[in-house]
């Protein structure tokens, strides 16, 4: 490696230090965000696990509701179950809706779980909420989204959301702080692998 | 709710139910798979991390590299250090390469880190390993592509990798078993909100 190259790199790398230390420097709020993770990919649900970790990790409390999901308990809820005083679950139960294959109880079992969402939601003890698979009971408007939003706006001002689920609602992501779509850009799963525990679940 | 929507939900739902049954019962090899998580959007880390816990639940253990990140002790990792017999941790340190603004240290610390990588590539009791922006330092070429999916191939059978950073090289997309890219929808810090405890770190 010439040093002509390293200088280089040296330069280019001082360069994007001052960019990025400028820009650091002018985003100094500090407030609890709304944040979505949706798209058809991998990622949504573990991203929103790792946030629970990394808020843990700061001596956070996290407040989990399953919706949709549930029947299959997950690596990542067995693992979280450990930690009782640390993070609290809520599963809605009874697993995907073609699962089930009837509305009305899908209905009555979105709205149950999301009275324990809103307690979640009334609770500044709690610093980031996740609820899991949110977007599909939009989608189905299990819920409704106006009421959820409202509900969503009226949290803690310090209170961290994050919301998963394909096919997030305009509405949502008109409210929402940060919103990532995540997309397939190739799966195991078409190459004839199936849903493994560790990876899938 | 009238019966009639009802209806057509349950008959729809039962359709999809056939199409995903299907599948999954074509899918059903069981075997160690690469996944990698690239784009420009939140939740690359994160998700591995998600997946680590989840991997933990079902008994496995984990091994992670961090490559670049190292500098910040982040949430995840000051909460995962707390189970030491069930993940180990190898951090590159020293941060961003544009905070160390030396290409040959950095290079040398990433050739390090990767000696670390091969030891876990070489144990079959490790279910999982994370190799966190790894795409970053080949994107520099702090490694060798070539080098590096050599060593990934070689790995045991039934063991997992997932690896982070944007701009995943082709090369890597093209062995890997799922790809996703986390894209930008919003962010937050565009809207002047910092890098915070819990979400970001």
């Amino acid at each position: 490696m010439s040093d002509d190259i390293n200088d280089r790199h040296r330069l280019r790398m001082e360069r994007k230090k001052a960019i990025i230390d400028a820009k650091i420097a002018a985003a100094d709020k500090q407030i609890g965000i709304i944040i979505v993770n949706t798209g058809n990919g991998k990622g949504k649900s573990s991203s929103a696990f790792g946030m629970a970790i990394r808020a843990m990790g700061h001596g956070m409390k996290v407040g989990v509701v399953q919706f949709i999901k549930g029947a299959l308990q997950t690596g990542e809820e067995r693992f979280l179950r450990r930690f009782p005083d640390e993070i609290s679950f809520h599963a809605m139960g009874e697993g995907y809706t073609w699962e089930t294959q009837n509305r009305e109880r899908d209905i009555a079992k979105a709205q149950e779980a999301w009275q324990k969402a809103k307690e979640f939601l009334a609770d500044p003890q709690i610093g980031l909420v996740v609820f899991d698979e949110l977007n599909i009971a939009l989608k189905y408007k299990y819920l409704d989204v106006e009421a959820v939003i409202n509900d969503l706006l009226a949290r803690p001002e310090m209170q961290h959301v994050v919301i998963t689920g394909r096919g997030a609602p305009p509405e949502l992501i008109e409210i929402a702080d940060t919103v990532t779509e995540m997309n397939v850009v190739k799966h195991a799963f078409k190459a004839g692998i199936g849903a493994q525990a560790g990876t899938e679940w």
